[in-house]
């Protein structure tokens, strides 16, 4: 097979990367090794920024997300058993809108089907070669039987965990990364949301989140010890250690249920640069880990694929050096967004490391923040996601 | 003797006090156990915030200040070898003023001899007594002669090391630190500034920063370990390695000379709660340290000296609870600056322990800073001081 783009990983950022490239009469094929049930039962985040809703849009997966997805224009940070607003669109004109990844993951992989184009899902042995020549290509088993696919360049859309990062020399890559001293425990449930906004919670017994998918759906969080287990954990006990992290009239108000999820994650930062290995490009978790607190890390995949669709675009329309730069655009706007999620994660969670000279300096950044217009449009900026450079 | 306060120590909190509330007919007495030549001998910061140039004026000793201090409209930071300017009086409306603390403490100790007000230097073994009581007292030894200053209140200005502090019952103070694990190695010499404004130098050798005292008086240091001594470095070697971490064209511009002090201090925060015991209040250093990234320390001493003059202003018009109110008060912008010098710490300094992710954090958050006006007016707005809160 041959084609003009190989995109490893069926994923949110390869399928809006696919249905982008499709858009612009780029040839691409999507392969990705699990079925595509499985990576629709990955429950990760659930808040869009403006350049994310942006993306969707133009690559014509928009319809349901406008329809059923909830505008926020603002989101809570609570302290001291007191809630406090940011309020996101006075503060930066910007909204975000809530709608699960996994609803814009099924968006996306509806659109390709309609749109008929190719996507190898269950692909076994997935590997990447050549990308340091002209003529790069992705090999694989299917039911058996071995496939080559020949391209131009291979987009490596494929998780922390993937191939195509792991494939680098690793004379040729840097990694940074921080690992966490604790875990999010989460729940996902078919009830109203305790709020119609987000609440971060800074409280002495951990970090909690109200979060949400829908008016139906909500997602909740509590901070836990990295070696503590789900099966720890029965319903009852998740809502009651939220309850008791939570004010005591929002904690009234909790309408609780049976969880349809129920997972422990680690928190990790990581980086890997450059994003780009001559004809290979990482997208997306394969070439970044964001801890959640902040909800960046679909939305950094997602201006990911609108930097790389650029260079893509400019390389077929004749641009040949736009792919050059594609690693360097990425990164910058990954730091940033890198930083934001590790200072809203060291401002929220308990480190009872850091003794109460750190407990303290919380408190006092989150004083300072709702005493200062400024600091407040700074997190508020950084929240609704910071501008994409363009060329 | 008898006298309404009794202020422990002859530093710039200890005699602005004495200057304000003699100012409101509140009769004090200043006992230090130094002499005047040694507390003037102290090398300190020199950066005035707004707040303190007003109590300053207030004091009615700040006629030499406005003739010779230079007030500064911006501060600059470099990083990555660019030099990058706060416009702190654009950002804020307002500026800071260049004006070192040895010729405050000089002209508030011309202005108390003028007054005629009482203070004892040299004072030996001094001791504050019964300030759980109505009737505090300091006494201390003079020439062999043991004596004793009857007050209704004991100001302790003595210091992080000083008396006051120390004399708390433990089980009735909570004392919050944070030690850095490096310090500073500072010179002074009699050389013009390499710039009008300061720059605080983010390099890989580690933090530097370019300050002043007036036009002819340059004050310089460089972070060095902890374990480093003042005998190990030459006045050349001081020069060379401030040059090697300054860009070339500003290292270019360095005037040098013989330095008139050089030495080491550590880096410090530290916060005692409550500032009150009774009929004790604790004031500046003798309550809380700051590391001296963004000239802080000075400054709270001059807001808590405002504060507990309008308590003791209160108390002596019949408001006996405006007492009750200066820890608390003067404790909400003491950890609101206490957080912004931990932050300017953290950002400016090498902590190779942080590994390389944690580098990447501080090129991160700078490249923000300067893409954000918000990011920028809260630095600024910190930088140039906090508001008071008036009561």
């Amino acid at each position: 097979m041959k084609t003009q783009v190989a995109i490893v990983g069926a994923g949110p950022s390869g399928l809006l990367l696919g249905q982008l490239l499709a858009k612009s009469g780029i040839a691409n094929i999507v392969i990705e090794q699990r079925s595509g049930d499985y990576v629709l039962g990955r429950i990760r985040a659930g808040v869009l920024e403006q350049t994310t809703v942006d993306l969707l849009r133009e690559a014509g997966v928009a319809s349901r997300m406008d329809a059923e997805g909830l505008p926020h224009d603002g989101v809570e940070l609570c302290f001291g058993g007191q809630r406090h607003r940011i309020d996101l669109h006075g503060l930066t004109g910007k909204q975000v809108m809530v709608y699960g990844q996994t609803e814009v993951t099924r968006d996306l992989m509806a659109a390709r089907t309609a749109a008929g184009l190719p996507t190898v899902y269950e692909a076994d042995e997935v590997a990447v070669h050549g990308f340091d020549s002209a003529h790069p290509s992705v090999t694989y088993l299917k039911d058996g039987v071995r496939h080559e696919v020949q391209a131009d360049f291979i987009a490596g859309c494929d998780g922390f965990h993937g191939v195509c990062r792991a494939s680098v020399p690793a004379g040729a890559i840097t990694q940074h990364e921080k690992v966490y001293p604790f875990g999010w425990l989460g729940v996902l449930a078919d009830v109203p949301p305790v709020s119609d906004e987000l609440i971060y919670v800074h409280h002495d017994r951990g970090f909690a989140l109200c979060s949400q998918r829908s008016k139906v759906r909500s997602r909740y969080y509590v901070q836990c010890s990295l070696d503590d287990k789900v099966e720890h954990w029965s319903d009852d006990a998740f809502w009651n250690e939220l309850r008791a992290r939570l004010p005591a009239d929002t904690a009234a108000n909790l309408v609780t249920g049976p969880s349809i999820e129920k997972s422990i994650a680690p928190l990790r930062s990581f980086v890997a640069e450059p994003l780009r290995f001559g004809r290979l490009m990482l997208v997306g978790d394969a070439g970044h880990i964001v801890p959640p607190t902040g909800a960046k890390g679909l939305n950094l995949a997602a201006s990911d694929v609108g930097y790389l669709w650029q260079a893509l675009q400019g390389f077929y329309a004749g641009r040949a050096g736009e792919i050059d730069h594609y690693s360097q655009r990425a990164l910058a706007r990954i730091w940033k967004a890198e930083r934001f999620s590790w200072w809203m994660t060291s401002l929220m969670h308990r480190f009872p490391e850091n003794g109460t000279f750190g407990h303290k300096m919380q408190i006092a950044e989150m004083e300072y923040l709702f005493s200062s217009r400024a600091a407040m449009t700074a997190l508020a900026e950084n929240y609704v996601g910071l501008p994409l450079v363009s060329t």
